[in-house]
């Protein structure tokens, strides 16, 4: 873009949304103007950026005039309501919903693995990529590029986070309970997150799969750009507040050395080879907590398959996972 | 045995040492007594039994005289020192250990699969496996049966209660701590575990692989009867007070369907099949707390390999991971 552009956050009072906020100011996005919508209910908020209160807008079909870039995180029905209508009026959306990731002609942007797809998007709409997928394929994407990834067996370790601001409150406030010996209430999950791990993220298919456990095979094989890529994976939600981990076995074309594999991650933006278990030093959710890089550790050699490593990496599922990658998007634009 | 055993406990004032206790009241054990022995820290503690307040003994090498069966678990240590005098003495030792697992001339037991081997051991040690180890081969036993397993790829959710009663106090803390504001207090673990998951279980070897994680190899192929299991896993800590899950991809010889892999479950003991996802119904560690039996569900073809299934397992640690296991030994002494 030629001039600085005006940006708009669809849904600047979510987690999601208030994480775009900060990072656009971190990263000093060179903007001219912002502006912050969300639902009627959120509308008059005021959030801080750059030492001004601004006020949170309601959305509505008229809000995207002279608008340039606008960064969705409000939901898929919204995303699908809204984003058309805002790429009619000539914005380019950044959409962090699943509603269009799948869309063949909206590219799938994880920009340091295919930021190029990213530039003049055929119907002004660019999707942002699920935050397990986002974090898996951070780990994974420098190793295939020297050996040729195949397949991905990958359990989750999911953050409350994935679920908005309400599941870290509800954790948060179960948490509570638990010390002060009160009645636990829950209504995100369908289960007790605080003291408990559920295998139950997103909703389930006829296959057995939910539909978060697919993403990751559908997105990887757009974003990698390997059509007959083969993924099993296990979502797994845990009493951890924003970061996701995810143990992998992953499976090459080429054989690789552990020493080789570590390599590949020498010098790469927005991932951290931190892999000294001796040391005991290797990711944790903790550890990565309001970081913009990924961090990738335990890389060994895989006991049962050839060709095949066994690794672990972490990411901040609000940053990276969600927020800092929509805005990395649109500083590609 | 022809007349009812005298039995002791040796750690008896530990998690697993406690919930030996129980169990054995629970199943109405038939013994003509029992001695409960501890470190001298500990020997003196009364605790209740059959609505006797029994007095902990302090462990010494004249302990096992008169005892029939000795149930220890007060780590590898005193494992070593003390069970060849108990064995030595005429006791049948159960140990809890990993200090004989591997021992070729030790059995190793999990009762329902191998339970006959328990049988006339010939150094009077019989050796309980590790927790994640019984869990995992409680789901996997039945399916090898009916398909031959080859190979295990797992992801472990493991609860604190592995550490002791330790690392259940040090979650605890941590909460509270976190609940009220206050600085947190790390010593069992190397990270924090409240709100942390840690990729690390026991301690670390050269090939980068755990303790821990090598036991499931190891001990599988043992208990299993098959020498060439492949086996890759990854051992994860959890903030979870005490029911370890298992996120397991199996291999087979035969390409087992899911509803014939679910009919592999009619009718076992110790293992419930928990597989209803629509209805949010799979194994989560709260539901198997304090449970007898492990929990099966999950169940999937594996999108990534040939005669695979992906499935979840998870179960009591203290209790089949620990305490019931070798309660079970004894009874078929």
């Amino acid at each position: 873009m030629d001039k600085k552009p005006h940006v708009a956050i669809v849904g600047a009072t979510g987690a999601v949304g208030r994480e775009m906020l900060t990072c656009l100011e971190e990263r000093n996005f060179p903007l001219s103007k912002i502006t912050l919508l969300a639902s009627t209910r959120s509308a008059g908020k005021r959030l801080k950026f750059r030492n001004e209160a601004l006020t949170v807008e309601e959305l509505t079909v008229e809000s995207f005039h002279g608008i340039d870039i606008a960064l969705f995180s409000a939901g898929g029905g919204i995303s699908k309501e809204f984003a058309p209508i805002a790429a009619e009026a000539g914005c380019i959306v950044i959409d962090n919903s699943s509603a269009f990731r799948m869309n063949p002609d909206v590219p799938l942007i994880l920009p340091e693995i295919n930021g190029r797809a990213a530039l003049n998007p055929s119907r002004n709409i660019i999707a942002n990529p699920n935050c397990s997928t986002i974090i898996t394929l951070m780990g994974l994407a420098p190793l295939h590029q020297a050996f040729g990834l195949k397949g991905i067996i990958a359990s989750t370790y999911q953050a409350v986070s994935g679920s908005g601001a309400q599941g870290i409150i509800e954790l948060e406030e179960q948490i509570k309970a638990l010390v002060a010996g009160n009645p636990l209430k829950t209504s995100v999950y369908p289960h007790q997150i605080a003291h408990n791990v559920i295998p139950h993220v997103d909703v389930f298919q006829e296959t057995g799969y939910t539909k978060e456990e697919q993403k990751m095979l559908h997105e990887s094989r757009k974003i990698l750009g390997i059509p007959e890529l083969k993924v099993t994976c296990t979502c797994v939600r845990v009493p951890v507040v924003r970061s996701h981990s995810i143990s992998i076995t992953a499976i090459f074309e080429k054989d690789p050395s552990v020493e080789d594999a570590r390599k590949t991650f020498e010098g790469r933006r927005g991932i951290r080879l931190v892999d000294d278990p001796q040391k005991a030093l290797y990711p944790v959710p903790l550890g990565t907590t309001g970081n913009d890089d990924c961090e990738v550790g335990r890389i060994r050699k895989d006991q049962v398959l050839p060709n095949a490593l066994a690794l672990w990496v972490v990411g901040d599922q609000i940053k990276k996972g969600a927020a800092l990658n929509a805005v990395q998007i649109a500083e590609i634009l």
